[in-house]
């Protein structure tokens, strides 16, 4: 018997809000963002309303002088790899997927950090790919610019493959730990990476073992040419930002045939676009909160807020912000992005102002404003169609903005049967219905014997 | 009233035990290394003990092929700092230093994630700098072999440096948090670090705040010339390995000195010795708890030590294990380990095999074997003779080893008054009686007001 097709559930949550002025709403604790209470509660809330896994994105620098990009709430904040090891044995079911970078960090220290998360969680631990699309991140590494977008894609294609190498170090049954003998591991079962690349030459092996799930999952956000690459290639998860449907079923129906290309099976790579909710009991109540959130915005903040999204360069000093946005000169930033941002802008006529505050709550991604029902017939739709096979949800404000989805509508869309009534598993795996990877060296000694 | 001068406690607690063939030890879970469960109740026992921190080494490697310096039950094992995030929220007042490279990773992410650790445990964390001195890491990191030993030591200068300033990022009433105004930091109390060196160029800000002890602790364990160097320059507290308390009194009269050098409080850099302890009610208890665990080296496992702790280069193969260590050609590793293990065999005329037993325990550290109150008789003679401020313990079998300590050792310092009965304060630094470290830019700010 198949099991039912259910929607995946990511929860976006940085402790500082995703709304530009999320902070100073009177429900979010202003110190949200450097705050472990709050984190911890939200894990919690996230657990309960039975997410798949906590996401949280990464950034390597703040901006500064030009204001900050996403609100100044978010200006500091934890680390996400030691923020998730905290919060992994408060929590029983939901994963973490942690954003690093394949630009700024060096594969060892990166499948390792992963794969000891991957054992303190119990095998709930995710790893979300990045390239890391600033200037101010490269400032804090030696670099007086940002490697081209081309050259940071083909690092990260080396990066994630040298990671999945040193992973794969220990054989599930490497270790026999026998007392009597003294024999602790089987040396046949332990292998060197001996990876030698244009980027990296990393010999291994790791020094962690693999864990309940074999290894962390692999996630990625990748929307351009070269990012829809390396996430059909190697994504098991893909976050993605859309505002319609249609242009969600070409991101859609483009991964999974690109993951066939590579031969990968379509299933095992799940979609998930972003969608930041406004939930009322009535409709009225929906738009209430978003307006209310909306007029909390500085126009400073907002300012930022488009500087950022269009790659850090536009300069909106005594420009008529009830007028249309100027033109921009694409940067080696974050292309995907910057093109999203342009394409809303001008698909709805809006002024600066006007795309400020529709972007304000979630940088691009999908807003919805209405009832548990209205909201819920959205993403079933997205859901059936092609356009999605999850969703990272992104509450504009916290905790109450969570709380608002765990209570209105994780009921209704367990009440279409179109969500879990319990968590499946105890790892992120089994939760996201991914198949158990298999060690490389365990495949190929049985390819050996079936070959004698 | 002065406050009288107390030992201050590390727990230098490996999961896979100290002693090479600890995990054999019927009371040892023979998955320590690997076991986040055992990780906690070490925890929690050394918390009960009142230590003032968990202290954990770091390797970039395991040695593989020429067997497994420390024991093979090392093999894999936690990254420090996501295992530390993860039991700081389950523990109240125990630090968690976490050793990390200097010559591996960069300032950016090793001041972010110390911070991030420092935020979640509230001010408990400390970082043990090391340079990395194995062939084995270098060959992860795209390097043919390691640099030099001076190389290592000037970019660990440097590297330390450039975290310090990257911790002072934001100054300690840098948030605002104003929801009416929108706030939410005063810019003028928020700075980059502008570093331009020979081994690094990092703009900053950091996007971490500092925790409630400013920021962690600097822990060093250099013992070489310019290891000794960068510790009194920069190390707050000193881990150190002596067999004597000559040696012991020579290394800790030169670090006052050297402290002294750079303008610095000698009491504010603490010199803490290790010390493995086999504890029995008899003397003879602890004789045969020493005997018992040397029975269980496997004499691959004393040769694979040898070969660790020389420098990696030495092949024992057919040479007589009871006869002496033949010469050993010095290596750009751990220079100083290698002359104390030297050092060792010659001043007691050890073979081989009498040599990797005695170092079998601690590596080179003190290893005392006897009731508590002959062990205690030896930490007083050395608190009370400029030997040590207090001491790094390294129990060589878990978790009982620890136990013993807690149960019978800490009693004793108490009730001599060696010992607090309870723990001063909430931080790291209240504890060990460390200065809180003013924000450089406070500082500045009140040197050029008072000279207006």
């Amino acid at each position: 018997m198949p099991t039912t097709r259910k929607i995946r559930l990511g929860a976006f949550l940085p402790g500082g809000g995703q709304h530009v002025a999320a902070w100073r709403h009177p429900e979010s604790p202003p110190d949200g963002a450097t705050s472990f209470d709050l984190h911890l509660k939200l894990a919690q809330e996230a657990e309960r309303g039975l997410f798949d896994a906590y996401f949280l994105a990464d950034n390597l620098s703040i901006a500064f002088g030009g204001g900050i990009e996403g609100g100044n709430a978010k200006v500091a904040g934890f680390e996400p790899v030691t923020l998730f090891s905290a919060l992994a044995p408060l929590t029983k079911n939901l994963g973490f997927i942690a954003t690093a970078s394949t630009t700024y960090e060096e594969p060892y220290n990166t499948a390792r950090k992963f794969a000891s998360l991957d054992l303190i969680s119990g095998g709930r631990a995710g790893w979300n790919v990045v390239t890391t699309a600033t200037e101010a991140a490269a400032h804090n590494f030696n670099l007086d610019q940002q490697h081209p977008h081309a050259f940071r894609y083909k690092r990260a294609a080396e990066h994630v493959e040298v990671v999945k190498k040193l992973w794969d170090s220990f054989e599930d049954d490497a270790f026999l730990r026998d007392k009597v003998t003294g024999r602790f591991f089987d040396p046949d079962k332990v292998h060197p990476a001996d990876h030698k690349g244009e980027h990296f030459k990393v010999r291994g092996p790791l020094n962690v073992s693999r864990s309940a799930q074999g290894h962390p999952v692999i996630v990625q956000a990748g929307q351009s040419d070269d990012g829809r690459g390396l996430a059909a290639a190697t994504a098991e998860v893909i976050f993605t930002a859309h505002q319609k449907l249609d242009t969600a079923q070409e991101f859609y129906r483009d991964i999974k045939a690109r993951a066939r290309g590579f031969g990968r099976n379509p299933d095992h790579i799940l979609v998930m676009p972003g969608v930041s909710p406004f939930i009322g009991r009535a409709e009225a109540e929906a738009r209430e909160k978003y307006d209310r959130l909306t007029s909390l915005i500085l126009e400073e903040d907002g300012i930022a807020l488009i500087k950022g999204l269009t790659g850090g360069t536009l300069d909106l000093t005594g420009v008529d912000l009830d007028g249309p946005l100027p033109p921009v000169e694409p940067t080696e930033g974050m292309k995907s992005r910057q093109a999203l941002i342009r394409q809303i802008a001008d698909e709805n006529g809006f002024t600066i102002r006007q795309l400020y505050q529709h972007v304000a709550s979630a940088r691009g991604h999908f807003t919805v404003v209405g009832t548990p029902t209205q909201i819920v017939d959205i993403l079933e739709d997205w859901f059936q169609n092609e356009g999605a096979d999850g969703f990272n949800i992104l509450p504009p404000w916290l905790p109450t903005g969570l709380t608002d989805f765990v209570d209105l509508v994780v009921p209704e869309l367990q009440r279409r049967g179109l969500f879990r009534t319990a968590y499946e598993g105890r790892t992120l795996r089994e939760n996201l219905g991914l198949p158990f990877p298999e060690n490389r060296w365990a495949v190929e000694r049985r390819a050996a014997h079936a070959a004698e």
